[in-house]
């Protein structure tokens, strides 16, 4: 028996809003299936040459009531980042929360639309304390 | 700005428990990490040979009252397997329910100890259509 790791899936409510969220990070739209009958459409995206690890968003076409949700269970969506800062300036410029800034220069959390913890670690060694982040406060959980 | 996919994190009640699920689909744990201080332990598994794409388990020393918990905005973990009947055979073998069994051949959907979905697909073609898994009910949802 041989097993392949092919996605994970979240599911949103405006797959616009999500996609622009994941673009922000640096993610790319690779593979997007509309079914028709089953009234939803499934959306790939992974960082640039990573095909083998992507995010399936599940949009239904009649909405979902249950979005957005939390959970225990599910921790969160990880990726490493060539400068932390620069990623977490831009989602912010664009509106989103840095629910756990960077003021270690080294970790940060963020939601997405729908509610999905991403977490970012900074590649290599951590950067040195630089302002707004080392006295950004938190915002909220992740 | 680069980015990379680094893992989808999951807490766990019981971290043997967990990785026995695991290790039943065929995954490998491939790094573990204890933090004294802040009493958990991270645990990565992943199919052989895809070490990009692990999943981890977050168990936290003290307990975590809000596992099991269930969402909506987080979907599944989704595995490609070469026998979907062999693996599901395995899993029912140990005790975990079948919750959408393969009746077409081709798609399942079992549960965590703590309640992650996970959905099995066949590899290349679906199998023909075969006993006990044609005419098994669905339990509970996925």
């Amino acid at each position: 028996m041989t097993i392949r790791y092919l996605h994970t899936m979240v599911r949103v409510a405006d797959l616009d809003k999500t996609i622009a969220f994941f673009k922000m990070l640096g993610l790319e739209e690779t593979r997007r299936y509309d079914n028709e009958g089953g009234r939803f459409t499934l959306v790939f995206m992974t960082p640039p040459g990573q095909e083998e690890c992507p995010v399936e968003l599940t949009y239904n076409w009649d909405g979902d009531e249950g979005l957005p949700s939390d959970s225990r269970h599910f921790g969160h969506l990880a990726y490493r980042v060539s400068n932390i800062y620069e990623t977490c300036q831009h989602l912010m410029d664009n509106g989103v929360t840095i629910n756990r800034p960077p003021r270690d220069g080294y970790m940060a959390f963020v939601r997405s639309p729908d509610n999905i913890s991403v977490e970012l670690l900074q590649e290599g060694d951590r950067l040195e304390p630089q302002e707004p982040w080392s006295s950004m406060e938190n915002t909220g959980h992740w």
